[in-house]
């Protein structure tokens, strides 16, 4: 475990740097921290009792409750050493948040647990803290419970999302048919150079979409689009065909794609878009009448600058192939980035 | 990280043992997992989208929601090499529904995230999750979430309880009078023998007493009575005086301090209630003529078999207060045992 945070690519360079040492008790720390989060963090209209008591109460009267869970580690979703600990904090939550989306769900509140290594845990803290704190602003997003606590292995971040579905109701995996478009928001691939910590969840893209739209099945693209897409399927009993010439493929993964040229590199920017998980984008099962309308209108676009693109079409057969641009298929084996 | 299992003094015999190399890839155990998740844990009326989409969807509808989370780690929480993984999994549950005992609610779902070391993933989960099916049956509580990871690190596991508020809303830290008697079920002190993981959360008890009694304030004793007690008193702006003599003080402190005085101990078996903590029993703010009758006709007695006893009154100044059998208070500070 190591305390000094660098940044990814040297593109945050004002980091609040070295760990001290822990001169506060545990108790002491405990109780700033939850005095932080009393006083420094939004609230939401729904939140009747918030952090300070054994648990916090929402009225969730109105409308279905939707809730999610993601945890991540040091070593696996983030190095303490290379990245600011106000990225883990922001991804912490935007995961969750992804989830949200993913299911058309407005944010409405968030709980945070979190293991501090102990010699960083004073100034860890309040950082991935700081770092949660613009999403949890732009979306509403109350933090309404955590529970801190240090000890000697390394950082872990678990957060709990809470959402309401709209009285559209909530978008699903299961709902695609045979028929159906595959449409993609924003590009693929590449994420590990810095989306995959400063992605923007897609919540107001799932909101309008589920608002306007008639969408069959949904779904974030968190560990690969293929892997995702096949997650989908499955969940809708249908297969898919993926038009690999039409898939969006990120300025980073073609960038990613000239680095490993100099080195060992192997991998095409296709593949990046494909595998490489923690895109973030919503992957759409569509009607093909509505999909033809959303391709032609853009609705995305303007306001939020999110292209969408038709990727391919869900089949009655179960499995996932790959479209070359002659239409020649061939069945791949669904695979991605799993944590 | 030492991944064989031992028992806490040996109560706990029949271990499923060592961890086997994991020879699956993550992406099939989380399936595995979630696999078992989805069909061997009970549900629940108000589950309306279960494990298997991008996040849970409950009706919530009728009632306000409560939701509370608690994070426990391998070293600071228990040893996996002097535990059964079963009693680290109940008690990572056990801890959220003693959270929601303390707001006199009705448990409803759960979500789970672990961070498994990678050696004895394949074993671990199933064993946790082994551990929890208990509460999770008795309490009707769905498993609506999950998210498992592998890393290098120690074993962490972080559970969300989510609950309702009953028809006679919730008990709260703040609410507390001056005049108020401390009334607390069960008995404290050396939690660490055993109970602080096979204890029962007071959820019963709680809604038993929220439905036939007028109850101002409750808080469940996880960090010690003292810490405890002090908690709520600052959330009612009120002090508390504890008679010392009336505190119930069970039968694992006075074992322990028969253990220490064979070695170093120095503390007294009226220290272990007051500060040893992990007790979880309930903590009470009950108006005095209240108090009165709930003493004389103890009704957690014949169902639950749980005493009540009155162990001191709150006052109008802050401060904490121990008083002798004599009449004679000394303020004494806060403390217990914190994470």
């Amino acid at each position: 475990m190591h305390c000094t945070h660098g940044a990814v690519n040297g593109h945050l360079r004002d980091l609040s740097g070295l760990c001290e040492k822990r001169n506060n008790t545990d108790h002491n720390m405990e109780l700033e921290f939850i005095e932080q989060l009393r006083q420094g963090v939004p609230t939401n209209e729904l939140v009747r009792l918030g952090i300070g008591d054994d648990a916090a109460i929402l009225d969730t009267r109105r409308l279905e409750t939707v809730l999610t869970v993601d945890l991540l580690t040091e070593g696996v979703d983030f190095l303490l050493d290379e990245v600011a600990p106000q990225w883990i904090g922001r991804k912490a939550l935007a995961v969750n948040l992804s989830d949200l989306a993913a299911m058309a769900a407005q944010p409405v509140a968030a709980l945070v647990a979190v293991a501090l290594p102990k010699e960083c845990a004073k100034t860890l803290a309040p950082q991935l803290l700081e770092g949660m704190t613009p999403l949890l602003q732009k979306y509403n997003v109350a933090l309404i419970g955590g529970d801190t606590n240090t000890w000697d292995g390394g950082l872990v971040i678990s957060v709990m999302a809470i959402g309401r579905v709209t009285e559209h109701g909530p978008f699903k995996r299961s709902g695609a048919k045979p028929g159906d478009r595959i449409l993609v928001t924003g590009t693929l691939g590449g994420s590990i150079l810095r989306r995959q910590f400063l992605f923007e969840p897609r919540i107001n893209e799932a909101l309008y979409l589920n608002g306007h739209h008639r969408i069959n099945a949904a779904i974030d693209v968190s560990d690969g689009l293929s892997l995702d897409l096949a997650r989908l399927a499955a969940e809708s009993k249908v297969g898919a065909i993926i038009d690999a010439h039409h898939v969006p493929i990120s300025d980073d993964a073609k960038q990613l794609v000239e680095q490993q040229s100099e080195t060992q590199g192997t991998k095409s920017p296709l593949e990046h878009a494909l595998y490489d998980g923690e895109d973030f984008e919503l992957l759409l099962a569509v009607p093909p009448e509505e999909a033809e309308r959303l391709l032609a209108t853009q609705p995305l676009m303007p306001t939020m600058g999110v292209p969408l693109t038709d990727i391919g079409v869900f089949v009655a057969e179960p499995g996932q192939w790959l479209r070359d641009h002659n239409g020649v298929s061939r069945q791949i084996s669904p695979q991605g980035f799993v944590h």
